[in-house]
């Protein structure tokens, strides 16, 4: 058995999310069906670094799976880049130590999240960015961004029925870029790890505090309250791109 | 009767094109669908500045149509924009005199022609750019494009089988950018008009000439040959973007 890392890039509109399930095309399934094809029809698991949801979108997630025989790099990246759908690329593949895990050895995540920002509702975005047609002051929001960053208990941003117990993560980066013409907003987020739908409630809450119904320097107290309903709404997860994924030191 | 002008984009990728016709969706059903129910059910016809074909874009389609009743312009856009189909946005609409024409009056047009120049293949670009990973110099192509500016029959560069018979036409701009990351190319073209399929076969013989199998200072014998098979393939619909159409000072 020979293990590959594969970096891939899908759009997330036509699935419903990364992770295999009955009922619903998966990133997963598609990937799996795949490989195995390409291993005579023998089936083959595939390991994500964690799951995206229904319509969120990835630029850099990243897999591994065992493969019976050793193929060239390229040629394992080719085949399944080309014997995927077209609405899943393979960006690359390289064989990695079989201790390598993609879920377990996870060192940081960065997502990105797209706000179209000006009205009206660009046919191009409506799959690829939620929309905020509302008042926004962005410094408001550029004033709040750093008192996410460091170590914190994120009870308040993770959605309800999660059955993560340590809710503690550690955020290293949380920016917003604006575009040339202003009408959209893009933040980046990254982090040691995210709880369940914790970007979105992130920017849900940050785009409450630009409409100005929550004070700029609230994040904090929300933070403290340790409960769900303390923060803003959970945004819609078309904006969402889960960007990269880093990993310790390859063993 | 009030003349309304408007400005639309549209993402054009589920569209058989703007013209109305027997079998298949277009932008322009969509427009006078939307308008016979704001208008009590009676039939309302629009007029654009010129076709599209499918899976071409519009940032800047303009149309113009008569209403029996004056409504206030951002209230007439916000219901044709709301009640319309979110592969459709009405960005602007104004009242002018009822002799604009929206085809007749056009002074010039801007055309956008997106290229995907890496592998592989983004799952975010498959409907909204051409795809070409071959070798392109693209200094070679901005040797040639300089070629194009001015007063020419282009009939090299139109579709066979089009009636119009006057095939010549003035581009006022030809230019090419490349993104950041040097992924993308995007070629920008402004003219008096176009002939059918024109940018299309432009884009395609300057990929060409890009990629070695045409010389850089080939166009002018190409634009004087009159020839359709003198210049090179047709490129794919999908990286077509009508930017931007412009009037003769309203009447």
């Amino acid at each position: 058995m020979v293990r590959y890392k594969a970096v891939i890039a899908y759009d997330g509109t036509n699935f419903h999310g990364f992770q295999r399930q009955p009922n619903g095309r998966t990133v997963q399934e598609e990937i799996e069906n795949t490989l195995q094809k390409m291993n005579n029809g023998q089936p083959i698991m595939i390991f994500g670094s964690g799951r995206t949801d229904a319509g969120v979108h990835a630029i850099g997630q990243v897999i591994h799976f065992d493969f019976p025989q050793e193929r060239p790099e390229e040629r394992m990246r080719f085949g399944l880049d080309t014997q995927t759908p077209d609405d899943i690329a393979v960006r690359s593949i390289e064989i990695v130590s079989e201790e390598f895990h993609a879920r377990y050895d996870v060192q940081e995540k960065t997502y990105q999240f797209k706000v179209q920002i000006q009205k009206p509702r660009s046919p191009f975005l409506r799959f690829y960015a939620a929309y905020y047609p509302y008042p926004l002051d962005l410094d408001k929001i550029q004033q709040a961004l750093p008192d996410l960053l460091g170590t914190h208990d994120f009870t308040s941003f993770c959605a309800t029925g999660s059955s993560i117990e340590d809710k503690v993560r550690t955020i290293y980066q949380a920016d917003m870029e604006v575009n040339a013409d202003r009408s959209e907003i893009t933040f980046i987020f990254r982090g040691n790890g995210f709880l369940y739908k914790m970007i979105r409630i992130l920017v849900g809450t940050l785009l409450k505090i630009g409409n100005g119904r929550l004070a700029a320097d609230s994040l904090p107290e929300i933070i403290a309250q340790k409960d769900r309903n303390a923060a803003g709404p959970t945004a819609h997860p078309e904006g969402l791109y889960l960007a990269e994924v880093k990993y310790k030191k390859t063993k």
